[in-house]
């Protein structure tokens, strides 16, 4: 292991986040709070911590294997996590530090769960951090980094696939020097859009840029008790449709700026992702009608709803925990699904959910006539046989990673639909889940056993388990090297 | 398609129905109760429907190709669901079709679910005819042809595989001309084994005969409303030890007859079998013991529990849908994973679980250093390429099996906990689930719509998909003929 290049690069990423908790600490300077504080000296404590790994581990030029590309991912992803915690201990707006840990976590992951009761009483620099862990997690910290430092790609390209959704099909297509510099510009630019067209529509300026950060990252942490229901249907359509946007493919946009328009519209996952989103609205909404006697209504609230759960965002404009058990089934399968590879969206992803069905169809064929061979066709590609067997062992990882995570939080006596949909909810980073943990709840019910269970978990759906598993287990390692 | 083959194949099979239903009659002969009749005249239309269709469609000497195999396996599987509903309800005891369908379709399936509200008012001829159908399906109504008429294995060998649980992996050893005779001699020699065991225990002989064949086909049929748990804790022993005993693969028993003691222990599948019954034991004892504080209570209690979930038999002596939810996890969970492949038990099995899991770590292992190369070993033998997609195909249809089950069922307002948890135990032909379909109750709270649903996700189960998914997918036949 190249152990002095990953620790210095978990140094520089510590660093930036001494940086960017200057953003909040602005934040709390306009408003006058006195979480100011919290930011400085956590600003402090995450330089001097960063520049002392900095300076006693140098970088060498030695290229990055694939096991040290994973272990810069995932301790990076725990570093900041660790130390992004501090600002709400240190300000006493969340006195203990796990829950601080869980709610950081929450954010980086861009899963939304909070342990918050009263999140109105929150600061407005302490909400603005936490929304913007959102926005830096979606796209990734490391990919941050490689935007403003344009790092040679040969060498940090394993790094990129380690921690961009969906590394393990369908590559992302600039691996050009400048990859991870366009895909911010793109990230950027829909952001701000997303924020123009809340601020016209009448929506307060720091609510604005709050959800904005919230939907980029597919983060869901919001700034009242009932997420985005007080706010009017325009807006609430707004967040709908970049919702949905957030949870398309940046290859695509990518495509779209080269004008390659042929290309764009040539994913398969893209037409799998919209077909799932208007099946699902057209279920849910004849589904919630009677109890909303409202044809505009029922189809607002539905399409909210599924483009939150389908996109892993986890805003909520309804209490869909008190919607017909058909709807919740529905809005409980699309946890499952998640959004496309190389979106900031969760979930198992629709590519390999399409690529899935199609090796199972290909397998009943072969069943039949066994002279019958089919290849699976992914936007416009043909998946090579270890990538198959990729992604299928990825499916069982992740079944793996839910079972465990269920069993672990099954310690808590609150039920079956409570703590599955808890484990659900956090591998698959949407945020609320059903029952005690539904969107007008929140996860302060469970102990810090589980709180930390359920942190892993979410890191484990963030980096889609291979850089943490290869942390947690080092014999893999061991047998690996032989 | 050999359309002749397959139809006189179904007609032998219905006429093989016609001659087994004088065995209930038999029993209603002794116990002087009204249903002779009942049985007496399903028999005659089964022999009339079998009959005829053997006359009309004689089979020719043609090979059978895999569809015809799938096609033979589907429809004698509905054809002695659709016949064998009969006596129930020409005797009036299930007045409704519906009912008396799903009720065989749940004993052929051996899964056991019912939607008998007072069980114990039911006729003697009944309930025998009720547990025999686990027996019959338990290894197979084809198997079973096979075994009387001594058929060349060439020609119906794609019918053991498509009816024989575990037909993907591990193709069952015995491809001699008596495989299928060999498989129903140990299969009578164990259920007389266990019935023996339990007349000496005290139990009446009636209830033997009934729990025998229930135990044997892995099926869970009771004859009380309490299931098991009125009889002594010598009696629940038995029925835990044989159900464990029908939960392995019938393969290693072969190798015990050929004195093959070396193979028989060689296979992974066993000691993996092992391993999670004792994991499980452990965990459910320690958790239930607070409930019981009586450490040999909680052993029997759990040891019964969760050898008959693991084998997908159903049988209960304790109404565990009041124990606590780490059990009630550690059971849901138990609940996928079934049993040895080629035992009588369903669910995932347990060598798909295992080589599904060698997939995974090798994975792993690959995406770290990409030379290396591990192959999945099952039972001493190495997987292709090909086994381990189609095990990994298996899985995707499995899923989709079971979501498509569940949301059909969602329409029902039962609850999350009772719709899913009946989805995943007719899928895996356990029996009963938790909350309103837990042990102590039963599947008579579902409207006709989602029985059927149940009753085809039981097939499913049972068949392994694939079967039946031809039937009901015909444009899979259709491409693949190209």
């Amino acid at each position: 292991m190249n152990y002095k290049t990953i620790f210095s690069t978990l140094g520089r990423v510590i660093l930036l986040e001494a940086a960017l908790l200057l953003l909040p600490a602005g934040v709390s300077l306009i408003y006058g709070e006195a979480c100011i504080s919290a930011f400085v000296v956590t600003a402090l404590i995450a330089a001097a911590v960063g520049g002392a790994l900095c300076l006693l581990c140098r970088s060498d030029k030695r290229n990055l294997s694939i096991r040290d590309s994973f272990a810069i991912v995932s301790l990076s992803w725990i570093g900041i996590s660790l130390m992004g915690a501090l600002p709400f201990v240190i300000s006493g707006e969340i006195p203990r530090y796990i829950d601080a840990f869980f709610e950081t976590v929450s954010g980086f992951t861009t899963t939304g769960a909070s342990i918050l009761n009263n999140v109105e009483s929150m600061s407005h620099g302490l909400l603005f951090w936490r929304s913007f862990t959102h926005w830096l997690g979606g796209m990734g910290v490391l990919v941050f980094i490689m935007a403003i430092m344009n790092k040679a790609p040969d060498r940090s390209i394993n790094i990129l696939r380690a921690e961009m959704p969906g590394h393990t099909v369908d590559k992302f297509t600039p691996k050009s020097k400048n990859a991870a510099k366009t895909l911010y510009y793109i990230y950027i630019a829909m952001t701000a859009a997303e924020f123009v067209l809340l601020v016209c529509g009448g929506m307060p300026l720091f609510d604005s840029v709050v959800h904005s950060l919230g939907t980029a990252g597919t983060g869901g942490f919001g700034i009242k008790g009932d997420s985005i229901a007080s706010y009017s249907p325009y807006l609430q359509w707004v967040i709908t449709v970049f919702m949905l946007l957030f949870g398309v493919s940046f290859n695509i946009y990518y495509l779209l700026l080269l004008r390659r328009w042929k290309n764009a519209v040539s994913s398969n996952e893209l037409w799998c992702y919209l077909g799932i989103f208007a099946a699902a609205l057209v279920i849910v909404t004849v589904n919630i009608y009677p109890m909303y006697h409202s044809v505009s209504e029922s189809v607002r609230l539905s399409a909210f709803q599924v483009s939150s759960i389908l996109t892993t965002t986890g805003f909520a404009t309804a209490d869909f925990n008190l919607w017909p058990q058909l709807s919740k089934g529905v809005l409980l399968m699309l946890m499952f699904v998640g959004g496309c590879m190389g979106s900031t969206a969760g979930g198992f992803k629709i590519s390999r959910l399409t690529a899935m069905f199609q090796i199972a169809r290909n397998e009943i064929r072969h069943s039949i006539s066994p002279r019958a061979v089919s290849a699976v066709r992914l936007n416009g590609r043909t998946l090579s046989a270890q990538e198959e067997k990729g992604l299928l062992s990825y499916l069982v990882l992740y079944l793996a990673v839910l079972v465990g995570t269920f069993l672990l939080i099954s310690f808590e006596p609150l039920g079956f639909e409570t703590n599955f949909s808890a484990a659900v909810s956090c591998v698959n980073n949407i945020g609320p889940g059903f029952s005690l943990v539904g969107p007008a709840a929140n996860y302060s019910v469970y102990s810090d056993f589980s709180k930390v269970v359920l942190s892993i978990a979410m890191l484990m759906g963030r980096l889609e388990i291979y850089p943490l598993l290869s942390l947690l287990v080092p014999q893999i390692w061991a047998k690996a090297r032989r």
